[in-house]
């Protein structure tokens, strides 16, 4: 059902770049559990290595995001994007980190609702309004 | 520029939706400022006062997220959909309520990584782990 | 397979707002059957009334548009964002409706030159002609 | 401001293809003016030529759809893709063959309708009701 | 599953134009294998027609790409665009023309790094340097 | 006209990161010119790192394609994201490392060809074909 092999912990231990990775997924996690993205990732060691060196520079660091508001917007985006592992992989997180049906009920309003006037905006070619811009910058 | 017309506030006092919708508008933004989509949603008065309360409803109204939490999502929808109107309006909405730079810097962290493992899961068509089912529901 | 909970009959009995607008679906539409999205959307009340009560203003009023033609915009959007429910469910309605296999092909035809003329232009980065600014408003 | 030259007639005149097909626009049309995404894709004659002829046979040929339903779905679609270009050009279009206002703005109505109902039906991962699997075949 | 009817090659052998599209894409590919796109455009001959004769001066026609640079920018595009048929159809049309594993990862490490930069441009509004329009023209 | 600042070299020289990037994007390219997007993600300086190292790790250093292809990939999907600004700087780029005009068009026809085979899969919610799963993995 893929395009790439999922590389089991079996095959993993057998490079040792993926087998780091794997490693410090399950120690930053607290997790024994890898899910398949990495194990696809791991035909290129070299970008699942920079993959993960990302992700876990901006989803797992302390920021001046906490940790819920992230996945939500991650969520966002992977709805934006149609990605069903990404809206399914970052729901199971959120869930994980506390989000409560009335969070994940109000993040769908405003997804749907910035997709409605997003495509209104666009049909009409609206023009930034010049106060905007002078509160942007 | 645009494909309608954007109403004046001349043209909205010559009917009673719009001119209601534009009042409550600044009643509940306490400013008297209308931007642009509004005066192009002017066209579809129906249109204009659905949108409107169901922006006022999700955007406004006291919910299980915070209103900054909220602008956050909507730039990254707007993001991902394309639309820079939406994206200066909310961007703008956001500082007004308070988004720092570092706060700005790490949605836009987010909103890219995000668009990065999107496409990674969908080239690959990774198929979603039975954990995240059991998570999700 | 869903995200959230998709709500029984029985589960909608306990809730008044959901009891109610799946009563309004089931008269609007004579038909006993309520699909996927409304049972989702119940677990959050507030918005499956928001959402069906802008969906009946939008799709079942009577309009400067005839029902079908109405169905036929649906799908041309639902292929666009890649939505494979919404593409399944309102090419079911479009067919309940009356359209024709000549009539689906005819969209496919142009859903598909519109999606290969959008590329181009925005590849060739193509400005705007006065021409049609000028028709536009 | 766009990444290929655009064609003048001067410029077309020295090549068989581009002004054969300047030619058959003209003619179709009834009208002198040709836009800017035909003087872009001549830098690719045999594109240009094969694009026209698509376009032709589906936007202009008779078929099972009238001519402005067509420019409404194409509408659709260019709102969609975010194509500008695309958006200003169609809706010129629709008005020359007679698109009213409130037939405008109910199509935003539909467009914004569906792009809100696409992301819920993506972010809650809604399987297809196997009743739509049934009429769509 | 689909929704329109897969036609069989005994549906085909009833419909001239069909059947000669059928013939023409085992003929050029030298198989005998058509896949499911081409039985479900079949529904429109004139469509399935045009189409397969697009794709074919495209992708089969000696050019100034090479047969296996052509598909890695097909499943480029199909990726952006959320098409798993696609993704799964060129992914291995790839492969049959000696796409290495090593290619298909630097494929997929530049898509998610251009999807990666395309998000930050737009939620940054980066204005186009004048630099690149000078290169372009 | 854009959300976030676009720092000058004075402002980069402020900061020990930014000024280290940028050295360094000016000495793998050879040229004094930084473009906007590093202008802008220089507000972030620790994400203005990542993603440029890992720019240059995808794109610049020496790998299994050439760095046309890469440029001519980078510029499908950013034709498909709609980012006007990657657009015109990846064909920059593009045209600098040799691409002709017939390459460039070839690059568009299929970047269109794909998007209209894309929305077509779509529409008819194609499945994929048994044989494509055997030869991708």
């Amino acid at each position: 059902m893929t395009t790439v092999r999922l590389w089991t912990d079996q095959d993993a231990a057998g490079d040792p770049i993926v087998s780091a990775v794997f490693a410090d997924i399950r120690a930053t996690r607290k997790s024994d559990f890898i899910n398949n993205i990495w194990r696809g990732l791991a035909n290129n060691p070299a970008q699942l290595q920079r993959t993960w060196a990302s992700l876990k520079a901006v989803m797992v660091a302390e920021g001046a995001l906490d940790p819920l508001t992230k996945e939500l917007i991650y969520i966002a985006i992977s709805t934006a994007n149609g990605c069903g592992y990404c809206v399914h992989s970052h729901t199971a997180a959120a869930r994980a980190k506390g989000m409560t049906d009335a969070q994940h009920g109000e993040l769908l309003a405003i997804v749907s609702m910035a997709s409605h006037t997003n495509s209104l905006a666009t049909a009409m070619q609206i023009p930034v309004d010049p106060e905007f811009l002078h509160v942007d910058r």
